[in-house]
């Protein structure tokens, strides 16, 4: 599907089928949230997949009531890094190094200047950058979903903690952003399905400046 | 182009060639960024869209030394509210119920749904949130540039407050967040234009929960 059209077939569904996701189609979407952007490349997050209805039913009761957690297909959770170390900078470089076959130490300029740009940060400040770009690999993956003519919905109004909790995260390092089910809308009973796409015009959301 | 093609195929160019983005494709680009998601759909950013030399060159001058501001042809800055308050939730209710041609009474329950989640944070917290979404809106505009065969550098790593002062968005309620500069790559003097892409390896990224 055409980019454009892609943008405008997509909402997100309030009520879903409980149809499956081929496996093909979430390994497409999922790929595409792999080759996400993310600032000076490092992704500082991870994404939790969750397929299992009986772990999904778990989210749905302690963390999530929406209720396409359990209508939906899969339960993509993004999950940004709590810490940003020095070590996490040095085994980036070792990535890219190992990547594109040249010497790490070559890549010290470059680690240095990210290091000086992140580690002056406080913690919590270091957080939330990680935080926001796992909001980038959330777009791409609506973006990738819509693409594939899968339905996704994004949804914050969760208990994050609750969540961070039941999937064991803060001690791998994680802290949940936010959550993207993959499923296909319930056209019956959505009443959003057919409602038309509410957007802000060009004119009051871009400021062109000569 | 594919959207993983286009993934795939794009990258941060250090290095632009000076060349001129049709205003048909900035218009695409613009279109998918209108189109975007954010929580709640309600949008709490505008897009700075800068195309004029002299004021590109104010720009690197003074808040953006690298040099795809100068190299590149339009530079794209993301700037989210600064303060999100009741009477921003209203107008948006007002929005919905013009598009969808309905009472806006009726949409009380949504409005108070989303004062409830969002008026409880602290000022920092709701600017914060409404940071994040600009973040999604800036991954739409770099794969819709790819997907029209446009390079677009995303970039954090300037002097926000001096951007913020030389465009007045402190007047406007607004804060940058990330630029998007669109152009076109030198491929002869941009030393990544041929290095393989890095990114995680799906078992590094992913988190598949049975």
């Amino acid at each position: 599907m055409e980019l454009i059209d892609a943008l405008n077939w997509r909402y997100a569904a309030k009520k879903m089928n409980g149809q499956t996701v081929p496996a093909e189609k979430v390994d497409t979407i999922l790929e595409a949230i792999r080759l996400s952007a993310s600032s000076v490349g490092i992704q500082p997050y991870k994404v939790i997949v969750v397929e299992s209805h009986e772990l999904r039913g778990k989210i749905h009761e302690q963390a999530c009531p929406q209720p396409q957690i359990v209508e939906g297909s899969h339960v993509l959770i993004f999950a940004s890094w709590t810490a940003v170390e020095a070590d996490d900078v040095d085994q980036y470089m070792q990535l890219i190094a190992d990547t594109r076959n040249t010497d790490v130490a070559s890549l010290t300029p470059f680690a240095d200047s990210i290091k000086g740009a992140l580690l002056g940060r406080t913690p919590e400040a270091r957080a939330e950058w990680a935080a926001r770009q796992s909001y980038i690999a959330l777009g791409t993956g609506l973006i990738a979903a819509a693409a594939e003519g899968v339905d996704a919905t994004p949804m914050e109004g969760f208990n994050a903690d609750a969540l961070d909790q039941l999937l064991d995260l803060p001690a791998k390092g994680l802290h949940s952003t936010s959550i993207l089910v993959l499923g296909y809308r319930d056209e019956e009973k959505d009443y959003l399905a057919k409602a038309p796409k509410v957007r802000r015009s060009k004119e009051d959301l871009f400021i062109e400046l000569a």
